[in-house]
Order: C-alpha cells, then sequence, then structure tokens
C-alpha cells in the first residue's frame, strides 16, 4: 500500500505570467513532476519502463481548482496519492500547498488526474505490466 | 449574443514532448490563446483591460479530458463557448480537433473552464467591469 | 535560392513572465516555429521527414541579442534566412520584430542559429538528404 | 569572491520534445534556475529586492552551444559563474553536465550569458544598488 508522497518544488520565473502569478497550465507541470517522482520513489522509471515493456502512461483527464496563485519564488510542496487503481489506469489526488515558515501551508490547488497505461506506439489502454501494478501496491 | 469562436493553432516542436504527442498541460496553452482571441474579437485587450481598470482574468477551475493525442506539425481548431456568465465569473466549454482534410474533424480534448474577474493587485475576486459584460453580451 | 522568410507570431500570457515581459527561453521558441514554417514552405514536413529518412533537425548552437521586450498582446514578425549552407548544418540569420500600425517595426532580437541534420536514433551528425538539399537550394 | 555555482536538475516530460530530447529553449531554463538559486545563495532574493528597489535583471545576449542532448529522466548539474562584473550588467559562464554514476560527468551545453539591471517599470539599463554589487563581491 503506498501513502501520500510529497515532492518540494520552488517558481522560477519561466513559471510566472505577466499577470505576477503562476500560469495556470504550468501547475500541471508541478504535478506532473510530483508523479514521475512518486514512480521513481518506487523504482519505476519510466524511460526504462518504455525500452523495457513498451508501454508509457498517459493522462486521460485533469480536473484542477485554484484556490490562491502562487507567485516567483514561492516555495511549494506538491502531493500525490493513489485514490483508485484499476487494471489500466490510476486515478491520482494531488494538491498543492505553499510553505510558508512562520504560518501553516495555504493550499493553492487541488486535483484530480486520471492516467492510463497505452502502447507507447499506437497509443492504445493495455493493461499496465505486473511490474507496475506490484510497485504501486495495494491502495485504500 | 456570442456564438463558439473558433482559433487555428499549429502542433510545433515546442508543445510535444519524448512520448511523442503534446504534453498534457500545452493543450491549456491553446485553450488559453483561444479565449484571448475570443476576446480580442470582442475588442478586449487584456493588457489594457489591465491599465484601463485594473482588474484581469484568471482561472479557478479547469476540467478537460483527454480523448486523442495531438502530435507534431498536427493543424488544431480550437473553440471557445460561454456556457455561463456570472457577474464576476464565465463558464467557458472549449475543444480542441484535429483538422484532417480527408476525413472529419477529431475530437482530442474537451474542457470546461471557469475563469473569475480579479483586482490585478489583490487577485480578490470582483465584478467584470461594464465594457467586459456588454461586449461578452447574453448568454444562451 | 531562398530569400528572407517572416511568420507572424502574437504573444499570449504563456510567453510572459513576472517581469511583465517575455521570458527570455520563449523567445527561441519563436525562431523555431518561423524555421518550422520555412521549411513547410519548402515542402518539408519535418514528421513526415524523420519517418521517410530516419533523420531530424537538432540545433548546435544559438547566439540571440535581446534589443527590447515584447509585452503581452504584441503583434510580431519574425523572419529566417540562410545565411550559410552546409553538408550537415545550416547558420540561420533570424530577426524578431514588433509591428507597431503607426511606426516602422521595431527590431526586438536578432539571432544566429546553427542547426545540423543528425541520424533520429543515434543523433550523429550526418549529411542532409538529397530532397533537403535540394528544396532548401543555393544560399548567398 | 564568488566562486563556481551548482545546481542539479532533473529532466521531466515537460522539457523533453518529440525528438526525443530536451527541446533546445528548456536549457536555457535550467540556466536561469541556477543563476537564480545563485542569487538566493548570496541572499539575494528577486521578488523582494523587485519591491524594495524597483530593480530587476534581464537578460541581454546568450551564447549557446549544444554538444549533447540530455533526455527524459537525466540527472543534470548546472553552473554558473561570473566571468566579468560592471556596474550595470554581468557576464555570466553556465555550463550543463549529466551526472553519470559509473563515468565523468558529460559535457551537454555550455553558454554565456550577459544579464543587466535594469528599471522594473521602464525596463532601461540602471546601476546595480550597493547591496547587490557588494553581495555579488570581486570576480576573477
Amino acid at each position: 500500500m503506498t501513502g501520500i508522497f510529497h515532492l518540494a518544488v520552488r517558481v522560477y520565473w519561466e513559471d510566472t505570467d505577466a499577470g505576477g502569478i503562476v500560469y495556470y497550465a504550468n501547475y500541471l507541470k508541478y504535478l506532473e513532476r510530483t508523479r514521475t517522482e512518486w514512480l521513481r520513489s518506487l523504482g519505476l522509471e519510466q524511460q526504462l519502463l518504455r525500452t523495457q515493456t513498451g508501454g508509457m502512461f498517459v493522462v486521460s483527464a485533469v480536473h484542477i481548482k485554484y484556490h490562491r496563485p502562487a507567485r516567483l519564488d514561492d516555495p511549494l510542496q506538491v502531493s500525490a496519492y493513489v485514490q483508485k487503481k484499476g487494471a489500466a489506469s490510476l486515478l491520482m489526488a494531488q494538491q498543492i500547498h505553499r510553505i510558508t515558515p512562520s504560518a501553516d501551508p495555504q493550499l493553492l490547488c487541488d486535483a484530480t488526474v486520471r492516467i492510463g497505461w497505452v502502447d507507447g506506439d499506437t497509443l492504445r489502454p493495455i493493461k499496465m505490466p505486473p511490474v507496475v501494478l506490484e510497485k504501486i501496491g495495494n491502495v485504500g
């Protein structure tokens, strides 16, 4: 069984826009980095998986709510948690908080992300290989 | 009353990832370009609006489903449509299709995007100024 | 012989940063889109070339000077010109201007970009295939 | 006097393109993150500097050579070093290496980046404030 995984992320110039805040699409990059590091923490390197199994993860749906904006230099903490596990897909719950030394972390975004396992060439959904299923473990 | 607005978009190297397809966050850029061009088509330039009214649009929620991937060089058509209009926010329905000369357009993504009008400094929600409300017009 | 190719580009939120101007790396995206459209104008589709010849272009060096910044909503014109043509590489001269209805275009950036033709798998430099050399034509 | 500053960077999906390698503009993001962390290591937070002094750094020129490509999941090390220090600008030498457990680091890119200090509103070059000059220290 896997618990909640956390990754620290810093806001750089590249992430912000002329509104002075992080551009709305770039929070999805933080979410993806966190899912990638969560997989790596389980021993699953995606480049290697692609070579060994011919498959890869792709995102099939995202639902994200933006509660407060992040700004340049903000230290963030991003979480990832498997909410539901199927034979060919995962439903991940993810949150982004701003870490403030003097106060409680502030929730900036929360999201659910559905990722499916596909054949790397045809991009059609297929069952996750045993090595992936085993390392992700039981959920709930 | 405004109808469905369309923007043609091309997939470039910058949009793709090592999976050979458009990176999932980058579809949100296409959606935003289309909302921006829709506003421009109504006579609403966002940089100018910011200077004149002190306010700006920010995205407060996105729900997107990815049906088929886009690939390098694909010609896309992105739509934007106001589904619901409030005093301080809009709910937009948006779709991305691939244009294929020899066949019907293929639906790649569909999304609903909630955008709110905020004070540019405090980022707190405020009512949209009359000029914005009028130009968007009636919905439905 | 090929002349100077031009592409119109618009600045969107995604391109800007918290400084209120286009993020410095994003000008390189405009340069690449322009090289891609220049190739397409010659009948060279890169995705197709990769499938047919196994090769692709990669950038081996960029020299860019930033003279004036671009801002949100700016209409830009980007140029591309083959300065030098070798058997396995091209040296491109590129400029970015802001188009102002009431005044002369303003030079924002100028760049030289060296692109080489490589094997798509090994990424080692190889000679450009005849179809590419012919379509690019004579230079100077 | 400041020495060579290093930052560890990981290659994520967002950084790569359909060629299977890091998109050429994205190396400039790695370079910028490293300059930002170098400034932070000297006690210079850019968002705070902007508020306190009204000024900010902008890049005025980049010269970058791409020797070998980075790929998904690669662990990189990026360096930053002040090569020359003027009253209103800095010339930085920067390199990107891939870290390989079993072998010497491989040089992927080397770059020189000229950054100037400008007024945040007019974007005109002005002298760096004493706090910035002092913290950067002597060079050479």
